[in-house]
């Protein structure tokens, strides 16, 4: 069996970053509970929207991610039953490609480079299993599509869900 | 249609740049014929051979290739017929990751990122066609495999071939 999983609010938590470094720069006190079902710009002021939008152009964005909880064991367990790909839309921003590479080295290093993708549309990949936060990725894929759940995607519905890693667990292992 | 296109050996003459940094760095006269049917670094003598297989890791190496001779014209007509993807094995060499898309960036604007797929394995991709001139890539692709002639692969066979970017664009367009 062939997985692919997502890296952004799958294995790494670009939503809370976001959040951490909005409240920082503008002395903000923006809360997980406060973005439910919305984008995180979608949560600020108008005039600071630019702002939350260009953070993931910047260098290091990507590089000091959190984690997110139970990835890491799961993943590990997955890839020594199962064929495990890293699946990431990171060509939309190239200073993310390198620091996505490092960031697998460090915290994901059982999946090797040949497991790792860099891409755009993830309609073009052929296999069993997409774990992913955005539909537009789910919707197209040929295999089984699960939504990792996100803060964005909760009102999201017509999918199969995973609330956490240990779903995941539970549904593939 | 959705066409793979691999990059090195096949829109971008990484061969010759091999040759050119090792001429340059040991004072060589290695010529491309010289090549017919190897590596680059099966070409020199054994205590320059590491130096070669290190190219590939420098920082600029892919930045500066050259583009493979009618592969930027044929490519447009391509893709304004076909959905055309850019698909290269680059995760081994993370320093490649943003210079590889710069240099699509500059000689393959057409090319949009959604386009674009870094990645190891080949056989992810769900596609009807790719050209590329690894015969471990083309071996397990599902759709038609087309290998583009390189110095080191000319002594292969079982493949359908294209020889340059003109018959590309006999068979396909």
């Amino acid at each position: 069996m062939t997985i692919f999983v997502d890296m952004d609010e799958v294995i790494a938590d670009a939503y809370n970053a976001h959040i951490e470094i909005y409240n920082r720069e503008f002395n903000a006190q923006l809360k997980l509970e406060d973005c439910h079902g919305k984008e995180v710009w979608q949560c600020v002021p108008d005039d600071h929207q630019t702002s939350i939008k260009k953070h993931a152009q910047r260098i290091g964005f990507f590089r000091d991610l959190e984690v997110i909880p139970d990835s890491q064991q799961v993943l590990k367990e997955l890839s020594e039953k199962y064929e495990v790909y890293i699946a990431s839309a990171a060509m939309e921003f190239p200073n993310s490609l390198k620091e996505k590479s490092d960031w697998l080295d460090k915290f994901f290093p059982f999946i090797p480079w040949q497991n790792r993708i860099l891409c755009g549309h993830k309609f073009i990949l052929k296999g069993d299993v997409l774990i992913d936060d955005r539909s537009r990725n789910l919707h197209n894929f040929e295999g089984r599509s699960i939504m990792f759940t996100s803060p964005h995607n909760i009102n999201t519905n017509g999918f199969e869900r995973a609330g956490n890693w240990l779903e995941i667990a539970n549904k593939l292992l």
